[in-house]
């Protein structure tokens, strides 16, 4: 593992996801980003067990968490409760939070660094 | 035409702008939604040509155009002043500002109302 933290995508939509994994990399190369989209069979939605699978694959233990819309953060709460790991649900713009993070990772940042540089972006 | 505005959506990574696409339309099944992603090879970026081309397969003349990151913003801006269509360039959370503008172009709200509820959304 090369970084403290990781970053983990939960979004409606399975190429969002990837999509957005594509670029938060840019900005992120050595940190750890999983991500998933839609639900177990393809659809637009949110799924417990593809969520639970992107937090274990994720090589961190604290994971800094981004969704899209409501109903995949409640997905998220729930595979937070059931995981081992430290699971900080973002309430921020998914895509530039996504980034933000994943940047701010990269470069070594501090938590309460990246916590502020997170705040403006919260808008859910 | 069914609707008075419609959504342009541009990316930096083509699967981004598809899966936005598929996530807007949910929400707004009548409303001209185009979008694009990517440099003109396929390639992490922007595309003066792709964007333009977005614009114009819109339905609607009026457009609310969103972006991911700064880049694609200043090709947006550059494909804005060529254009005929009127193009407000939005500032907002790329996702949600996005999802938000579909559903209530969808539900036949004025400017105004679309407007005001997009505020809260701005980011950048």
């Amino acid at each position: 593992m090369t970084k403290s933290f990781g970053v983990v995508l939960v979004s409606h939509v399975e190429e969002l996801a990837l999509g957005l994994y594509k670029l938060v990399k840019e900005g992120a190369a050595d940190t750890s980003v999983t991500y998933t989209g839609g639900t177990d069979d393809g659809g637009v939605g949110s799924s417990f067990d593809k969520i639970m699978k992107a937090v274990n694959d994720n090589e961190a233990d604290n994971i800094y968490a981004f969704y899209d819309l409501g109903s995949a953060k409640m997905t998220l709460e729930m595979v937070s409760e059931m995981s081992d790991k430290n699971i900080e649900i973002m309430d921020c713009a998914f895509i530039e939070g996504a980034y933000t993070a994943g940047a701010l990772i990269q470069s070594d940042n501090k938590k309460e660094v990246i916590d502020e540089q997170l705040k403006p972006l919260i808008i859910k």
